[in-house]
């Protein structure tokens, strides 16, 4: 832990709770791939877990049968905190994704163990579940984290693709999981494909 | 409405909350007093809502009795939307509180009214219970609201205090909500005060 000048209470706990606030601060210098809507800058984890936890508010209509929009909720929240430490992994890019599950680890080993421990299982268990997208909850939570990028970049030209270069298969794999959970977004997705074929901003 | 070069599908509803989460987008640019704890620069509403809402999920143990945590937060990721149009007003500016409530109300027409009827009123039932501070639900979420600024000032060597001159008066005044929710931060506040007002961050 190395958060200067915190002069804690008497309360342990508390100190703890209050030290890993602190600490988690450091989300907003992750800086993300994805451009802000308005294009002043790339948007940070802070920024993009926030942006995606109120899409989960607000697309509930539309979440698999037995999601607790509550608890999904939450999953947004956490769902990238171990990048304080494992640092953002651009999706496309094959050669930075080798590693990122170890590192992960590792870095989750570090972040959650500042925690008590019963509170530092739940939010690793959250992370863990919303990496599997293996559940109603997991599965709603990764659909938003896929369709905001997506999103963005139907709004900012291409601004990812462009620097990585994806093939159309490769964007195909990567939103189709929030497809499948969603799947009244799918003209919205076809149209928006077609158009960034158009422009340029992807290449068939 | 002003996302340029939306290009929707055949699904109005889902057209709509897309559009809404491209709107928000701006949550991002709307920059608060409170710096972020490297100082590197002001934090904004997106970034604070995104910490807020974590810190309901990491004191869960402390919430007040019969406080929905889930509930409490979605409040957390909603209470400060409509700034996008009302802008943030300086806790410790009396001036700027002036029509504050005018703003913010008119605000919230504008911002809630691009959400179907039924979501729109409930994101601004949620915004409205968490300013009245008067439900356990309420009362937590604006525990956090309060307690993240005052940490980050413990932080940043009175960031805020030093640039709104606050009276001791007014800071007790504004975290005392927090303290009669969750009395187990006194011992840290006073302590905190007390280093303030001898460092010369705030002034008796």
């Amino acid at each position: 832990m190395d958060i200067k000048n915190f002069l804690p209470g008497d309360d342990e706990k508390i100190n703890m709770l209050l030290k890993f606030t602190a600490e988690v601060d450091k989300m907003t210098s992750v800086i993300r791939h994805t451009s802000l809507i308005d294009m002043s800058r790339n948007e940070n984890d802070a920024e993009h877990s926030w942006h995606i936890a109120l899409m989960a508010i607000l697309f509930k209509d539309y979440a698999p049968e037995g999601c607790d929009i509550g608890r999904a909720v939450k999953m947004c929240i956490v769902h990238d905190l171990i990048e304080i430490y494992a640092g953002d992994t651009f999706a496309y890019d094959a050669e930075a994704n080798k590693g990122k599950e170890e590192r992960e680890k590792i870095a989750a080993d570090r972040l959650f163990g500042q925690l008590p421990v019963e509170l530092g299982k739940e939010l690793r268990d959250l992370w863990e579940e919303f990496d599997r997208m293996d559940t109603p909850d997991s599965r709603y939570a990764a659909a938003m984290d896929r369709l905001q990028p997506f999103l963005h970049n139907t709004l900012t030209e291409g601004h990812t693709w462009k620097e990585g270069h994806p093939s159309i298969e490769m964007v195909n794999k990567r939103i189709a999981p929030a497809i499948e959970t969603i799947p009244q977004v799918k003209s919205w997705y076809d149209l928006n494909i077609e158009r960034a074929v158009k422009e340029g901003w992807l290449k068939k």
